[in-house]
C-alpha cells in the first residue's frame, strides 16, 4: 500500500487553497489540502508499526509551530504545479528530516522544498496565464502547525487518514 | 465550524464501498467510506479541548474490536440512502453511546444505526433499480476496528481530518 506523511492546515488556510484547487488542482476531490512532509512510498504492512512508532518519536520530541503562507510560486520547468509557497521553511526541513531518517529504502526524488499545492497538471499556457494573475495577489496566511498525520492511498486515488501525530505544546 | 466522529474501515472495505460510490454517493469526493459514529454538530473552537478530552478517554476505555458487512440495505422511505449494513452492531453502539454524552446540547436526529453509506440522494427509480441488484449481491467483508476519527467540515463541504483516537489492544 502507498503511504505518504503531511500535514493539513489550519481550515481557513485549506479553505483559501482549496477556492483555488477545485479550479486548477486535478488533485482536489482526492485529499483535503496538503503540506507533504514525505513523498508517497510502498510499505508492507507488516512494516507499519516500525513506521508508526517512528513518526511517533519525531512527533514527541518536535514543537508545534506557525507558519506563514506569503506569496504564490511555481515548480515550473520541473513540474507544472503551482502552490502557496511557505516564508518560515525551517520548521517544515526539520520535521522531513526527521521523518525521512526512517524507512531508508524509499528515497525522496525531489529537493525537499515546503508548499501547498493549489494547481497541477496544467498546460504551459494556463500555467502562464494562472501563475500570471496569482503572483500578482497578496497572501498573507498563518497556521498553527501542531499536528501531522500518516496517510495511505485507496485504490481509486482517494487518500484516507492513518493516524495523527501530535507535536509537544 | 461543523464536526463529526467516524471509524474508517479497512482499505479492503473503503475499497469496495468507493466501487458504488463513485457511482451512487454525491458525497464520495467529500469523504473516504465512513461509519458515522456521532452526526455533523457545530462546536465553537474554545469548546473543542473539552471534546477532545472526552473522546481520548472513550478510547482509552473501548477496546478494538471486528466488524463484519454481511448485506446491503436501505433507509427508504426515511432517506433514499442505501449501505452496507453491519452484522454485529453492539460495539458500535457502545461506542456512539459513550461518545454522545458529551456535548450534550447537540442532540442526535435520528435513531443510531451503524452503517457505511454506499449510495444516497437517489430517486425512488434508482433505489428501486440499484437496490433491487444489490440486494442480491454477497456480501462478506470484514475490518478491524481499532480507532476512530474527529473530523471537521470545510466550507466547500470537503470533511478534513483532526485527530486519530486509538482504541485499547
Amino acid at each position: 500500500m502507498k503511504y505518504s506523511v503531511v500535514i493539513f492546515p489550519s481550515s481557513k488556510v485549506q479553505e483559501t487553497a482549496n477556492s483555488y484547487r477545485k479550479r486548477y488542482d486535478t488533485a482536489y476531490a482526492h485529499i483535503p489540502p496538503y503540506i507533504r512532509l514525505k513523498e508517497a512510498f510502498d510499505l508492507e504492512e507488516g512494516k507499519l508499526p516500525q513506521l508508526v512508532s517512528h513518526l511517533q518519536q519525531v512527533a514527541d520530541t518536535t514543537s508545534a509551530f506557525s507558519a506563514r503562507f506569503h506569496r504564490v510560486s511555481t515548480f515550473h520547468p520541473t513540474n507544472n504545479v503551482i502552490y502557496l509557497a511557505i516564508q518560515n521553511k525551517e520548521p517544515f526541513v526539520e520535521l522531513h528530516e526527521k521523518i525521512t531518517t526512517c524507512c531508508a529504502e524509499s528515497k525522496e526524488l525531489y529537493a525537499f522544498v515546503p508548499h501547498l499545492t493549489i494547481g497541477r497538471d496544467l498546460t504551459d499556457d494556463e500555467l502562464k496565464d494562472v501563475y500570471g494573475q496569482l503572483s500578482m495577489a497578496k497572501f498573507d496566511l498563518t497556521s498553527e502547525i501542531d499536528r501531522f498525520h500518516l496517510i495511505y492511498e485507496l485504490a481509486d486515488g482517494i487518500w484516507s487518514v492513518y493516524q495523527t501525530f501530535l507535536l509537544k505544546k
